[in-house]
């Protein structure tokens, strides 16, 4: 639940993909794109937006959050169609709807993967959560979604990492409950259809040892406290672990961190990164790092977040399951969410909607649709008819249902699935002997 | 050299203990006993002298460290002759000679250790070294001399740390040279003379691993940033590592940093700690923490600092290895250091020497014989031969030279017969059989 307790006390908030960690401190300075200034008349809604995004808050004065902004601010790049062509040109592959619909819409060095890719050259995939909540969200599982998909196209090795530790030092979860969470978590990772042979999943705890301390104590030599208290928002009141977590972040950034997986030949290799942009600090950090100690900077795609039911000004709370759909959702519970809770855009009455049509900008049945529904000229379809007022929002709801139904029930099955001995599996300290196979 | 290089900025210096680290940081504030005020006629001889003692720096305005102000400053006791006449009674053996001389002369809760050994209740001893550099003088090995002694009394197991980790973090040497010095270091410190089945030595590179990491990351979220500053004296432009190492150096104070020893019935065992005084802020800090995480506060016997053979108030530099007695000098090398460099109470002339006697307050071969040979009435004979002018400083000379030779040659032939097999030996993870025996 930590993105809900994380979000209760913002003005605002969304669904963050809460890729890595999401817990919210007591003072971040973050981001901030602009000040806000008040007017003295009162005409605050005219007042410039300000939004904080980074790895424990997100929010924005005007509900929205900002990506051109963020973009332009945190200084990635975007990932605009032409790089979505040269991606499908290359791996011979359509992109995946959340690639071509924009949820992963900025990136780092994407491109000089590809360039690698097309010399025949390797990488590897490293993603992560800090699993403090021990049910997911849909949101929650995009990100491993999305990642599983790319290990398909490029067939490569991933790591994942579960930061138990982070869970422990920011939420105050005791070190076993921290452990008992990720390996829940691990399942729920598991069930996204991940290759064994080619995913090695590790959580901080029980994977702590000397190479990756070694890369830790490396990065950690090339990062001052200032620079921590300058990306990170921290503040000297905040306990110490604080200012050590971003290392442990870093480190699975570089490959020598799992020498029972890369070495030799591939003890350099290039790592590219899927995460929600709320991660980029972290990242930014470890490319500013990676050149001093002879590594690749490592790539970054990054997502935006993922909306609340309420929609992506709906204020969320920790006490409010109904803001989102969880894996463990019966079929009566998405029925019911996506029918009462999911902010539509459509109009009061029949009448008027047939008259006006819905505003799909607003409509969250249309922006979940757009992340799930893959066929794109349904999609599209859709969209005219709602927005012409042909359809009706308990049209567009009712095939949401269908189509989300389908993957919760499809998630439960892969779920249960899941055994103790296939997390044992996933997480043994052990070779990859396919991982580019 | 790092007690040489850290010595080399500062206006008087000693030889430190060097028990755990001994780096100099660029910005410290450390234990400020009292602010020396300028005074306006110049007369700055008598402003109150300003002494600052911290893991990093050890430094007296006048020159002498006054340990009676350091003992009520940090809060510990004093190790006083009833306390020593305890340990002998209890123990049923000789106080060692740094005891009785007043070398190890401050302590914390060494009394509720006596207690818990009286009642048949156990113990375990920690200690340890920042290992950088290569060859260690005298003053390296007093604590670990000191150390052996007290596991030979007791019957205890020992663990000893070896913070490669920290010399990465401060004197930016590499992981590869630092883990290399541990290595080095380790051997001397076998050569003391301890007992295999008794003692587990680990580098921290090495070592780090769950239970370990897991303590770390409790004691962490115990200690705020604020608190790590104040007591450590450290400020924002340092490294990161720098704030986390206290928890890594607080850990095994924990007897769950060591499963493969300390299971079961020993999991909450109780930790008697010597070391020189200067590291008594890590142990402060790790007794705050003790109790909310449900050990015991490790105890703890502190020694003072070891006098540079040009005496207390005797400027050390890093180039300068006549300062000390090195555990590597030839007999040639120590009848040359003791003949030439340490500094004499005696008098100038053989005559005035006759009439006057020596200042046994500032004679280093007479502080050096206090700590090193054993024998009471002898070291009594000489004192007042010397000390009345039936002795000359030549004979003292002699003698140290006599006392000191055995003592490296002791040294370097144990040292000699340590192997590699030996060392893997010592710092294999394994349980202690024979630990209590």
């Amino acid at each position: 639940m930590a993105s809900f307790r994380s979000c209760a006390s913002f003005r605002s908030c969304h669904l963050p993909l809460p890729l890595l960690s999401k817990s919210k401190m007591a003072s971040t300075t973050g981001e901030t794109l602009a000040a806000a200034e008040p007017i003295a008349d009162g005409r605050t809604e005219e007042v410039e937006e300000e939004q904080v995004v980074n790895p424990w808050e997100v929010s924005a004065k005007g509900g929205k959050i900002d990506y051109d902004k963020l973009v332009d601010k945190f200084g990635c790049q975007r990932l605009d169609e032409s790089l979505i062509q040269r991606f499908e040109r290359i791996t011979g592959r359509r992109a995946h709807v959340f690639l071509r619909r924009g949820l992963f819409f900025a990136h780092r060095d994407l491109s000089d993967i590809l360039d690698a890719y097309e010399r025949g050259e390797k990488f590897y995939l490293y993603t992560g959560r800090g699993p403090s909540s021990e049910s997911l969200h849909l949101g929650h599982l995009v990100p491993f979604m999305f990642t599983k998909y790319l290990q398909d196209v490029f067939k490569v090795p991933l790591v994942i990492q579960l930061t138990d530790d982070e869970k422990c030092m920011w939420k105050g979860l005791s070190v076993e409950e921290s452990e008992r969470l990720a390996r829940e978590n691990a399942k729920d990772i598991i069930a996204c259809g991940f290759d064994v042979e080619r995913t090695f999943i590790f959580a901080d705890f029980s994977y702590m040892s000397p190479p990756i301390y070694k890369n830790i104590v490396r990065i950690a030599n090339c990062v001052t406290g200032n620079k921590i208290v300058g990306i990170f928002g921290l503040t000297l009141e905040d306990y110490g672990g604080k200012f050590f977590f971003p290392y442990i972040q870093a480190a699975p950034s570089f490959p020598s961190s799992f020498p029972h997986i890369f070495s030799g030949k591939y003890s350099k290799l290039r790592c590219l990164i899927p995460c929600a942009i709320d991660q980029d600090p972290y990242f930014r950090m470890t490319r500013d790092v990676a050149p001093r100690l002879s590594y690749h900077k490592p790539a970054l795609i990054e997502s935006k977040f993922f909306p609340a039911l309420q929609g992506e000004s709906g204020k969320m709370s920790a006490s409010d399951p109904n803001s989102a759909i969880y894996v463990t959702d019966s079929l009566k519970d998405i029925k019911n969410k996506v029918n009462r809770y999911a902010f539509s855009g459509g109009q009061d009455t029949i009448e008027k909607q047939r008259k006006y049509g819905a505003n799909l900008e607003v409509d969250v049945p249309v922006k979940y649709l757009n992340f799930f529904l893959d066929d794109d000229a349904e999609l599209l379809s859709i969209k005219e008819k709602y927005g012409s007022g042909a359809m009706l929002t308990g049209e567009v709801k009712a095939r949401l249902i269908e189509v989300l139904s389908e993957i919760v029930e499809r998630h439960q099955r892969a779920r249960a699935a899941v055994t103790e001995e296939t997390v044992d599996a996933f997480m043994a300290v052990r070779p990859l002997p396919r991982m580019f196979g």
